[in-house]
This record gives C-alpha cells, sequence and structure tokens, in this order.
C-alpha cells in the first residue's frame, strides 16, 4: 500500500498541505494515490539527516556498504509484481520491458558491490618518503578518492527503476560513501515510493545509519531547486530534459557561496553514419535493425538514434525506401507522460517545418491517446549544416535523414555537430580507414562510438562510458552507467607523513585490502 | 634578446599598436621592454594553428610526446642566466630561489614523459563481448582517455617557472595531447617570451605541428576572457585570485554555447592546527618551523599558512610569545608586483580591524620600497566562527591565530572553515586519534592533509594532491601538481564493437603498449 509519504531517512513524513497525483498515460487517468509534497522543514531535516549519516557512513567498511546495496537489490526484487503493476500504469511501458530493466538496475546495485569488495576503485597512490633526500627529504605522500557528502539525485521518467530511484547514480553515490537524497519524479510517485521503502529495508536490515537514504516530493523549480541550492549538498546527479538540466547546472554555480559538481544527462540525438558498401549490401538488414531502434520504448531512451547521415546514391536512395516503409509499418505506442507525448509531437512539427525538410514518414497524431506515431525526415546536408535548429531533440520514434551530396558535404555536416552521447558507424573496417576523418571527427563530439550496431542498449560494465560532451551532459569526464560512475561522487585527498595509526585501510603498508595500488609510480598489490 | 612579440604557433607575431610594459618591484621601475597585446586577429591565428595542430598531435605516438616535454625541459635549462635573471627582475624573487623553482618545472616536463613512456595513465579499461550471452549478446567495450583540444592556460605570478608558461598546467594539456594558448602573465612577460621560446624551439627539433604551443600578450579581463570565450578552447586551467579566477569560471558557464571544464586555484589558506602535547614540548622548534614557512618567499605561496589554531593554555601563551617574537625578526622581502603589494597591506589591515582581531605582530608598512613586512594577528574562536571576513586570504607573510578556549570551540571554529588546499595537524599519534573529530573536520575541508610539517613545499610526484575545495578550486576533483594532473584536460570514450583495425594501441587485445589495464573486471598487463 502507498501512503504518499515522503521518506526522512528512516522517518515517514507528510507534513504538508500540498498533494501530487500520478497521471497515467496509459490508464488516461489520475491514479487515485495522493503524495505530499515535502515541506521546507522536511527538508531540512533530510538534509540534516543525511549529514549526520554521512559522519559514520563514510568510514564503515566496504563490506559492509557493499552488503547494503546487495540488500537493496533483493528488497527491490522482494517487491515482486506490485513494483512491476505500479511501474506500468505510471509509466506506460511495457512489462517485459521493465522487468529486465528491474534486472538491470538490481544488477546495477550489484557490480558496485562487487566493486566495493574489491576495493580498488578508490585510486590509492603511494609515493613513500625519501627521509634521506637532499637538499630536501622528500615527504611520505599518499592519496584516495574519498566521498563528498549528501549527494542530491533527480532521476528520469523514462527509466523508472534504472535511472531513477535506485538507480545509477543512487547506487554509485551510496557505493562511493555519500549519504543520498532523492527528489522523487513527478511521473512515477508510487514507483519511487516502493523502491525507496526497499532502499530504507535495505538501510534498517544491514544497520546503515539513519539518513543515508530519503526521498522527497515536490516540483522541480521549487523541492527540486531548494535542493540544489542547499548548502549541505555536495553533488548532483540529473538525469532529462536540457531545460530542467541546465536550471540545476547554472543554480549550482550561480546560486550558491560554493558551487558544486553536477553530472546532468540532458539531451543526445545519436547520430548515425552508414557508409555506402553497407547501403549496397545490408539495406534491408540495416533498415529493420535502425527502425527497431528508432522505434524501440516508443522512441523515448537518449540514445535513440535521431540522425542517420548518408551519402546520396542509388543504394541510399533504395535504403531509405525500405526504411520508409518500416517505420510507416511500426505500431504507435503509448508514451511516458502528458508532458513527454506533448513535447514530441511540439518537436517534431518544429523541425518538421524547418528550412529544406522533407516528410518520409510522419504517422498520425495521437495525442489524444497520449501515443507516439513514427517520424521520419529527411533534409540535405547544406541545410543541415547552416541551421542548428535541426539538432534539437525529438523525443520519441523519430529519425532525421541527412542526405550528403559527398564526403566533403558529410564531414562538414558532422564537423557541425553538437556534443553526444554516442555516434555509430556502419560500414566495413576498411572503409570506415577510409572515412578516418569522419570517425575522428565522431570521436571528438561523443561519449561512446558504436561499430556497426544500433546505440541503443547500454551495457551495465567496467568499460562503458555512458556520458559525452555538452549537451548531452554538463561534465564530459564522467559516466552515468558502469564502474567507473563511482568515481563522480569523489575527491582525491592527499596524506603527508601520516602517523601510521591513522593511515587509512586503503594506504597502509600492509595493503590489508589487497588491493591494486601504484606505489613509487609501479603498479602493484603487494605490501610496501 | 626579447622580442615583445606573441608567437602564433612558431611564428614571431607583433600586429598591435598597444603595448605592456612589466614593472620591477626590485629594481623599482619599469623594465625597458615592450611587448605587443595581441590582436583579436592574432588570437584567431592562435586558436586556428591550435585546432589544426590537435588533429595531428593527439594522434602521435607517446614517445615522441614524451620527447617533447624532455625537449622543453632541456632547452629551459639552455637558456643559462638569462632566463634566471630576468625572473629575477620581474619577480623580485630570489637567485636561489628561482633555480630551485627551474628545477622543480623541468622535473614536471620530465615526471609527465615518463608518464607517457609508461602508458597507464590512459585508464584503458576492456570488457570483451560475449556473442553468446541470452537473451541479448555482450557487445566489445573498449575505454580510455582522450584529450580535449586546444587549451588555455594563465599562469601565476608567484611561480614565473613552475605554475606559469611550461608549467604544470601546460606540460599535463601536452602530455594528454592538447595543444596549449597561455595568456602570458602581465608581471613576467619576458621570462614568458624566453621559456615560450624554449617551448617553440622544442617542438621545432622534436617535429612538433605548428601551433601546438602558443601565447598570446594581453589583459586578463580582455584578451584573457576572449580567449575563455572562445567556441573552440575546451578546457581551462588557472592559477591567481578569487576575483579572476571566479571572473573565468562563471564566463566558462554563463558566457558560451558550449560551458568548458575551468580548473582555478584561487585562494587557500591553509589551517595549521597545533595540538596541547606539542605546545608544550617542541615549543620552540614549532615557532621556529613555522615563521620559517609563513615567511617564505615574502609569504607569497598558496600554501601559505595563514591561520594557526591552538587551545589556550600556559603552553599555547609562551608559544605565541616565541612566534611573535621570532616573526618580529623577520626580514622584510621584495614582493612580486605593484598589486600584490598592494593587496598585501590592504588586506592585513582590513582583517586587522575586524572585530576581536589582537595585533600581536605588525611590520612597518613598507608599501614604498614594495616589501612585506611580517604579520601574526590573533583572535578568539568566537569572533573567528561568526565572522567569514576573517578568512579572507592575507597574500604574503601573515597569519591569523585563532585561540579556542576548549575543545568544542576548536571543532566549531575548524567546522566554519571554507575549503583549503591544505591543513595541517601537529601533534602525537594519540593525541592525534583522541582528536579524531578536528582531523576529519580539516580532511572534510581540503585536498591534503600534512601530519606534523608545514603546508609549504609541494612535491610533485605520483601521490601529490594540489588542489582542494572551493574556494581553494574551482573543481575539488583534480590535483595542479603531480602525475595525476594529466586527467584534468582528458575525457573517456568508449570504442563498441571496435574493429581491430581502427582499435587504439592502448586498447589493442595484445597490449602492444604493455599498460596495466583493467580487463573483465580484472587489473593485468597481459595479452587478451
Amino acid at each position: 500500500m502507498l501512503s504518499g509519504y515522503n521518506r526522512i531517512g528512516n522517518t515517514e513524513s507528510g507534513e504538508g498541505s500540498s498533494t501530487l497525483e500520478v497521471f497515467s498515460t496509459i490508464g488516461q487517468k489520475n491514479l487515485p494515490e495522493k503524495f505530499f509534497i515535502a515541506t521546507r522543514e522536511e527538508m531540512e531535516g533530510a538534509i540534516s539527516k543525511a549529514e549526520k549519516a554521512f559522519a559514520v557512513y563514510k568510514d564503515m567498511p566496504s563490506a559492509e556498504k557493499a552488503r547494503f546495496l546487495d540488500a537493496i537489490a533483493e528488497e527491490i526484487l522482494a517487491l515482486g509484481d506490485e513494483l512491476i503493476e505500479r511501474a506500468m500504469l505510471e509509466s506506460g511501458l511495457p512489462e517485459s520491458r521493465l522487468r529486465s530493466e528491474r534486472g538491470r538496475t538490481t544488477g546495477q546495485l550489484n557490480l558496485f558491490a562487487e566493486l566495493l569488495r574489491e576495493g580498488s576503485w578508490v585510486e590509492a597512490v603511494i609515493d613513500t618518503g625519501k627521509p634521506e633526500r637532499k637538499p630536501l627529504p622528500q615527504a611520505d605522500l599518499r592519496k584516495m578518492l574519498v566521498p563528498l557528502g549528501p549527494v542530491a539525485i533527480f532521476g528520469a521518467s523514462n527509466f523508472p527503476f534504472a535511472f531513477s530511484t535506485a538507480g545509477g547514480d543512487t547506487a554509485s553515490a551510496l557505493a562511493a560513501g555519500n549519504p543520498v537524497i532523492v527528489k522523487a519524479h513527478e511521473s512515477h510517485l508510487g514507483t519511487n515510493e516502493l523502491v525507496a521503502s526497499a532502499i530504507i529495508r535495505a538501510a534498517e536490515k544491514t544497520g546503515m545509519p539513519d539518513g543515508v537514504f530519503s526521498f522527497l516530493v515536490g516540483r522541480g523549480p521549487i523541492t527540486g531547486l531548494q535542493l540544489v541550492k542547499h548548502p549541505s549538498i555536495k553533488a548532483i546527479g540529473f538525469t532529462g530534459s536540457y531545460t530542467a538540466g541546465m536550471a540545476i547546472y547554472r543554480a549550482a554555480v550561480n546560486d550558491r557561496k560554493v558551487p558544486i559538481p553536477v553530472f546532468a544527462e540532458m539531451s543526445s540525438i545519436n547520430p548515425v553514419l552508414i557508409l555506402p558498401s553497407k547501403l549496397e549490401k545490408e539495406s534491408e538488414a540495416l533498415s529493420s535493425q535502425l527502425v527497431a531502434s528508432i522505434t524501440l520504448g516508443a522512441g523515448q531512451f537518449c540514445t535513440n538514434p535521431g540522425l542517420i547521415f548518408l551519402i546520396s546514391d542509388k543504394f541510399s536512395d533504395r535504403f531509405l525506401k525500405s526504411l520508409t516503409q518500416k517505420m510507416a509499418e511500426s505500431s504507435p505506442a503509448v508514451m511516458l507522460n502528458e508532458s513527454v507525448c506533448r513535447n514530441y509531437y511540439r518537436t517534431r512539427q518544429a523541425t518538421a517545418h524547418q528550412k529544406g525538410v522533407i516528410k518520409l514518414w510522419k504517422g498520425e497524431d495521437l495525442q489524444a491517446e497520449y501515443k507516439a506515431s513514427s517520424t521520419l525526415l529527411q533534409v540535405d546536408a547544406r541545410d543541415f549544416i547552416v541551421n542548428p535548429e535541426l539538432q534539437s531533440e525529438i523525443f520519441g520514434p523519430a529519425s532525421l535523414v541527412v542526405k550528403c551530396g559527398n564526403e566533403q558535404e558529410l564531414t562538414e555536416a558532422l564537423q557541425s555537430l553538437h556534443g553526444q552521447l554516442t555516434a555509430t558507424v556502419i560500414g566495413e573496417s576498411n572503409e570506415i580507414k577510409k572515412f578516418k576523418n569522419c570517425l575522428d571527427i565522431l570521436a571528438s563530439k561523443v561519449g561512446r562510438i558504436v561499430f556497426n550496431g544500433v546505440p541503443t542498449g547500454v551495457e551495465v560494465c567496467y568499460a562503458m562510458v555512458h556520458g559525452g560532451p555538452f549537451p548531452a551532459t554538463t561534465d564530459a569526464r564522467s559516466t552515468s552507467v558502469g564502474a567507473d560512475a563511482i568515481k563522480r561522487f569523489t575527491r582525491p585527498i592527499c596524506f603527508q607523513d601520516c602517523p601510521p595509526l591513522l593511515i587509512p585501510e586503503a594506504l597502509k603498508n600492509e595493503n590489508p585490502l589487497k588491493i591494486m595500488r601504484r606505489v613509487n609510480g609501479q603498479f602493484t598489490q603487494l605490501p610496501i
């Protein structure tokens, strides 16, 4: 049963007089539950508990934090069908997708638990002192990554599990040793409450300090920005729109005495470059693969392929005919919420009316049913290059084909691209090598470059980079998916001539954690 | 012979009609040379060359980049006494200090060359594909750090070699594969030109592309900010005042279409906490050590110990008497430039007039000779806690003693501290352990914590963190000194299912560079 309350640490709280309800696009009505918007005092309570929890939590052994993360995964699974059903109602996403997203979410928690048990993520570096050095002795210097303090996390509507309450940012922030305060996403408040209750149960079962996790219900521009500006919040994780992301980023820099890091993943249209030989030889397979990627989950993926670059010839024409036909055959699907649906039709309309844009396929407007019909537009490279409006994200099952007259036009069109999460290159190895210049340009714009595949599908593993140059994110040095996401919510600290009694475990001569360290420049797991 | 020209890549250029001269505080007059302020066209020329150079430079083998860095060090040494003499005239710093700073600067270049030859700094991570995985195959994912593009660097006046033209930021940016454009520091334009000429000679001798290095003469608020706002500049390194640093940081976030990372090291007053037992047992040695650190280089170090915390008792009184006497005995020294000197007297005056501040020692005003006389002020913790003005940096040979009535006051005083580069704790191991709470608070505020030493003296090595929470820097995740500084000017990129033909060396199965990599979660130097 949903209470509609906030969680101030382990305590349920609904002091406010205002509430929010969730509109279900699949049910085409408001769901019955009311969720209490957190008051300023409730926010202060959550932050104050987080600060106290931090003092204890940061120093808890990694093994205990790992147990906490694994327990969260267990408690999420223990919610069973209730969670899946609520998420279906709130997100309009189908059951199979949500079951697999739940698996990804628990897998993510387990990965960070594994990372903590292994321990090397702290990047221990040691330079042993040289007291005999002339003219001055060299101090003993030891450094490692440490957590920052309370982190505020804003989840995304399109991944109600994997990028929300117990998503990647929460998992990595907790793993690194930071308490987390989630601003619950307004379009899946029930899902949020269920997942949050699982986190709290896990925290209680594994003996975590009260305040290691809280969540607040509220509106982004009010509750959200209050959180961002609060002096005790030390970093922000955000996944969502460009507008909201930039509001947070600017507030974190301009409206605080002490600016804090903001990891905002915002907008990406994920260019796909198809080279001539593949258009000639694999036209049908390619068009099927691309349409599936464009329309997957009603196109509501940050890695949705929104731009297709090709050099115009008879094979490209054949390919586009096939692509158009398959787009027309794709089924409309219910979107996440009203605003996502409204924006989809608004932005596809805006793009369709730009200079030189040709409509290859435009499904009928199904806004009344909150469904997205697919869209395939086309424009000449010359028009694309001069018009940045054509790089506005159409969040949904839409793509814009950029037809290039020749390699020179292609190069210029790629050069005009904004920062992206991904780029995809489809071609034979030798052919891609011939287009090395294009590959270099694409690589300079993205966090991940996919060869002969599609950009959708983001593996949770060690080598993933789910991030990229602005405006894809506010910080291209980071990833929101994969093991290295743990580094977001950390900073290095160096201990100079620290008495052995006081040296943190990770930096002790004996290397009791048996982690990989850089000692006097050499990588080693051996003791000193 | 100094030409007064800018360097647009390998070309000397002085198209402008305005010039700057350098005032020598030691000579008490303007030096005769005129330096041409770069025109907008010259800046565009440098940036355009840097962009072209980047396309070539980024892909050059590490060994060649390492040769370039070593060659810069050689060419700097080859400048011989001319460089030292010019720097003495321009900075007022003594010869021995400048010789040792030159050694540090060349050592820094050699360290990055070593790092490049070793190669593991790219943080290669590989997850090999699992084509047989069900329900979906796992892609092959490989990631590494790559350079960003042209970097603009603003040096500091207080380290005309080590934090300027060929300083840490230039060395790390070049090492990572980025072309560098230096905005020459206005107070050592001749030193800058000599060092820049050494860099250019090294670039030519080692076959680096024209444009890998340029420098521009100009004023910070004009030329400097134009550089910061230029769309082709991808990151900023800065060391200097809070005001200038924040102007750059805000411009990089607010006045650009695409915000860029800014690594600004700004202001730090480096608290020193002396615990009771040491005050009792080592009063004389401690006061000597501290006075030496406070007055070193006329106190013009970012790690100068500007705050001394102690708990009031009869031993602290004895210590302060000794400290005061030794401060009074310290010799005034010439400061770096007019503005540093003016600011020193202005800020010490401002602090001395704050509520509750007692003057233990205040040397006479020697502004007419551009000399700093030392200053020792004292304030009660209760006054310190409520007055953030007392945390304004007095850049020069000054320190403020914060007398705490008891441990509770000490804790609160430490808690009120802003972010710092360093904190120092002086005490016996068991005693420090008893003050664990204070140690934790200090650790949360700083990038480096020094035990039983002084904060001045920043070792160039692998484990150094010369950085810290705001306002010490704009990005506590980074260091400006030591091997990890190379990470500032990089970001990760991931290659998904990359054809073997196109995989970068660092990520090839064979591990031809023999670097340490994380392969399927395990650290290894073995091939796959």
